[in-house]
């Protein structure tokens, strides 16, 4: 039986520790699980899962932690599909917890886990509570959530019960003491009614084979993940919780965007950016199309979407004055349509026009936002509803979300909108975000490429001098300056042939600060005097002084994620404004393409100042190959090249450095 | 009789328009004065102010457009003190009513007036309710509103009553045709129970006095701005609304934050900063204190803080063996004080956390986080609100602010908190957007200075050749390279006394563009050769070559805010990253410092990369002499000093151009 239906779909569950005594954890477990279809075996105090006849799926552990690698052993034996342990008191309490985790999972044997100290799983559908919260979210829906942290995990979804959103499946990992996050990622990729991934995450142990795996799920279904511990404080409390490293914010977010992952801030925007993607058409651009009954709020909502690379383009005149003649005078068709405060129309004009905008081919998202009296209004929301439903039978791709703007008292007619499955988010700005999030989705899903083949291993180590160095580099495809190692003055001399040259320390460690190379010399004369100066340092290198846009290319063996290539423009662009970028390898030259575009400093590589645009091919190979060496090569630390200068004839590295694992 | 009081606090009040017939304005208006404990003398259809007996402080106007110019008319015979007129029909309408709104100011003389087409004036306090919404946020509070948009603003405080903020008073200025922004803004500043302005806007006829008092007031008031009309499709469509000038949104910010305006992003932003400074202490720096019951909203929140300039440090020691001694074994004392879910004491940990934090001299404000079981709890909440009243007996300047999250039937919980003066702010992305901004604020006003004093006018007419410009400059402190304007090769050459040299055309306009720029000239024959090709242009300057950091420094007038100043540093800095920033002129020189600080390469100036830091005194002096210059000579529209070269022992204008009023 696989996992996931071990988990979410077991025809018999075992409860371990079961109670009739009220406030206890197995007694709270026994009620949660009274509203599964299927049979629920109770094993109590003194009770062992041996003594169960027939076959069991799943088994939800709340006996006291010493108890539990018992438990788990009776499990193995038996042959239980999967257990969920929801009992506290293991890794997270210290050293003692650390071991007696380690003997729980021994005792497993092949028995798979989740938890311990979770808050537990739930499919909504079935239902199946097999978890501390009372109650479910509503099912029907696609949205599964992973949440690395249980409390917070259980007040999202409190929120979604709030908000009307449907649900597939829950799942709290806990201590993730067996079954990885990524191994939760692919098991929920493969279900068919998990259709928008979420994922909580405050670490991960698994990084290189999650985003491996989201990268192979995104062109088909939405993974949002909200990564928290990105500040310092965040991640020593993360740390303290989970025990993993953080990383770095800048890694995580470079190899996210190359999965396509939804990237966002908190646990509400989790759940709002999966309202705005499940069961919903994906935007096809950036065209909004607003409807409201207050000009404000439609001029602040534009602004918001244009943070957001969205547009609120003025409509051609044809389709503003079919508009018009819907409208009172003094009305604006331009886009915002603000209908004005015409209250007995709203029922009207609000179908009506996100309908025709809908169907116009002339914007990607309808926003219709209901303020003050349009809110109120239960016969608004009823047509509004019904058109929105009216066009996703008629298959018009084009995405309705409700921007709410309304008391309190006025939620019933955002939750008849919601549970028709229209989204409907308060207030501009979570409206706007969402939106955005939806569009870079879309946009994502075109540009995701699933992973290049990982080169050949190397077999024999992989030299660190200069020429050694360049022939390796050379294997894969990055070109070198032409250097010449000299140890004498005259060698030097001699092997400078055309001027300008450069002449620099040969060993590459810390060669700019010790003041180790000399630019532009031109003559011999000017060659023997920084060759008599630098060769008291040691070796040294003549190369012909080339010139070009300085870029600085490496692959190194990020803690989370493994290989990862980073690029970033030379000089002040890195050190004063930390522009570099990200991203897994191996990676395709598109990859590196989009990587390199998205740098602040891009415009200097395309073209800036009437400047020819450098050739982006040749600069993304050197990106490409020098994830490839790192890949290929098992005892390469670190590659750096910096800088390698881009032109519009090619890309080649004037400054190179291997770092072997355990050398400097 | 001051405008505020006639319009706050009139003794009697005359309602014109006045109506029996349900449904009509004069009707809804009758009904929302009845509450006002002075008189209301209603003026029905037919009648006149001229009829009534007494002396009328304030007209509430509800008669259809074209009748009230007539009532403007009465109303300066009667010697009215102010008209609210909340009737449409006017300059929202076209042409014809532009006329007639001209027609009603000419009629009025010297009554003023606030609207036509607005949704009126309360006074929360009084209470007085001359506008179209019915009922009134509580009063007892120090916000104070004023709404470009009606209906918005009525939305904004429909939310200030479902999250039960006090405030003072309400306007909707509507057209606008009398009363300016600015000069409710110093109404508002002068009135005692107005302790925190809000202003959402959509455009500012009057941009330069509006932020001229807005500098004045916020050392001792925040003035908080929702700014909207910001992106393309906002400006056009807040233009459609008010015909006024968007301007550009970075000289908006630029002179907010000199001004030490709170900027915001949207009315629920507005809202949500306005309760988190009212009546609440400032912070005294950026260290944050975080009590929470889960983990995972802790990291969130410590994440959201560092993206707002906050930090949440380790606590000490002994604080944290003190916390540690009240917690439960396993619970975090570090910050984020995580209590674990321990619900029976939550009604003792939440206060007595919070009262420990707040009293440490370890954190500049405390932020609780009531989450799912700790929001729920009743005891909880009235613990913690007794705790801060004490707190705020006790003058304990340290703020506290709760992050709630919870379900929406825990909402009286917090209702509880917010009625006592407790900020309660929903999930945790809007309680750091609100700490972080009254962070900032607390900053700003050890910032922000009174403007410094407007230099003598210039009276003869300024002189744009190079020779004239470099002497006007001279006298604003400016200093400018050594130049002479040679009309012939050999005077070119005669010019060059110390090498290298520039020559370049003496012509500013397009000068770069057309390759009018010799640099490093470093013999006569190489000037020779420069002089021979650029004299063909016209005459040419002859200057030494000097080094120094690229600074582009200009003056402007902005159609919106008048003088201001613009700095940014040179070449990819302005063309690439376009990293300029704005401020109104005059300013003082640490003005200047402070927005040469604000860019992001301001690190090249400090002294990146080993090199000097620049003296920022010199180069904010020539910041402050270009805006002095804009200043005192009226026929100059625009100064361009780029680039300004910056050291360590000075800074000097290389590059000069004024351009006078219709000159190019």
């Amino acid at each position: 039986m696989r996992l996931l239906n071990a988990l979410f779909s077991p025809r018999r569950v075992a409860l371990v520790g079961a109670s009739d005594r009220a406030g206890t954890l197995g007694n709270l477990l026994a009620r949660n699980l009274e509203s599964f279809p299927g049979e629920v075996v109770p094993v109590r105090g003194g009770g062992s899962l041996l003594d169960v006849e027939g076959e069991i799926d799943l088994a939800v552990v709340a006996v006291p932690a010493h108890a539990v690698p018992a438990v788990a052993a009776d499990a193995a034996a038996k042959g239980v599909g999967a257990m969920v342990v929801l009992s506290g008191g293991f890794a997270e309490t210290g050293a003692d917890g650390v071991a007696l985790q380690a003997e729980l999972v021994a005792a497993a044997g092949s028995v798979r886990i989740i938890g311990p100290n979770c808050f537990g799983i739930q499919n909504c559908d079935l239902p199946l509570n097999a978890s501390m919260a009372a109650g479910l979210p509503r099912g029907g829906g696609g949205i599964s959530l992973v949440s690395q942290s249980g409390a917070y995990g259980m007040a999202i979804y409190a929120l979604a019960v709030d908000e009307r959103a449907r649900f597939a499946k829950i799942l709290a990992p806990g201590n993730t003491c067996d079954v990885t996050i990524a191994e939760l990622l692919t098991e929920l990729a493969d279900d068919p009614a998990s259709e928008t991934l979420c994922f909580l995450l405050e670490s991960l142990v698994d990084g290189r084979a999650f985003v491996e795996r989201a990268r192979l799920t995104t062109p088909d279904k939405p993974v949002i993940v909200a990564k928290t511990g990105r500040s310092e404080a965040g991640a020593r409390a993360a740390a303290s919780h989970t025990a993993a490293l953080a990383g770095s914010e800048a890694v995580w977010h470079g190899v996210f965007r190359q999965a396509g992952i939804v990237e966002v801030r908190s646990g509400q925007e989790l759940l709002d950016v999966a309202r705005a993607l499940d069961g919903q058409p994906l935007p096809a651009g950036a065209r909004v199309g607003i409807v409201t009954n207050s000009g404000g709020v439609g001029v602040e909502l534009a602004d918001l979407l244009a943070d957001e690379g969205l547009t609120v383009p003025a409509l051609s005149a044809p389709l503003q004055d079919k508009i018009r003649d819907m409208l009172p005078a003094f009305a604006s068709a331009v886009n915002p349509v603000d209908v004005t405060p015409v209250w007995s129309r709203y029922a009207e004009l609000y179908p009506g026009l996100t309908d025709l905008l809908a169907r116009s081919g002339e914007v990607d998202v309808v926003i219709p936002v209901l303020l003050q009296r349009a809110a109120m209004d239960t016969p608004t929301a009823e047509a509004l509803r019904d058109v929105v439903l009216a066009l996703h039978d008629d298959a018009v791709g084009v995405p309705v979300h409700v921007c709410w703007v309304a008391p309190r008292d006025a939620r019933p007619n955002a939750d008849l909108l919601q549970e028709a499955g229209v989204p409907c988010f308060e207030w501009p700005a979570r409206t706007a975000r969402a939106v955005g999030h939806a569009h870079r989705y879309a946009m994502a899903r075109e540009r995701t490429a699933p992973p290049p083949p990982v080169p050949q291993r190397r077999t024999t180590p992989t030299p660190t001098d200069p020429a050694g160095a360049a022939e390796v580099l050379a294997a894969f495809g990055v070109r070198t300056a032409t250097s010449t190692l000299c140890r004498t003055v005259d060698e030097a001399v001699d092997a400078a042939t055309s001027y300008p040259v450069v002449v620099k320390v040969a060993a590459a460690a810390h060669r700019t600060e010790l003041g180790g190379v000399r630019l532009g010399l031109a003559d011999p004369d000017q060659v023997r005097a920084a060759a008599t100066d630098l060769l008291a340092m040691g070796p040294v290198l003549v190369q012909p002084q080339l010139s070009g846009v300085e870029v600085a290319v490496g692959a190194m063996r990020d803690p989370v994620f493994g290989p990862v290539v980073m690029v970033g423009l030379g000089g002040i662009w890195v050190e004063v404004l930390a522009d570099v970028a990200f991203a897994l390898a191996p990676l395709g030259r598109l990859e590196a393409r989009d990587l390199l575009a998205g740098l602040r400093g891009f415009p200097l590589l395309a073209g800036a100042r009437g400047a020819p645009p450098v050739d982006l091919d040749a600069l993304a190979d050197v990106v490409v190959g020098a994830g490839n060496l790192l890949l290929a090569a098992d005892d390469v630390a670190e590659l750096d090249l910096n800088p390698a200068l881009a032109t519009q004839d090619g890309a080649i590295a004037v400054d190179w450095k291997i770092t072997r694992d355990g050398t400097p």
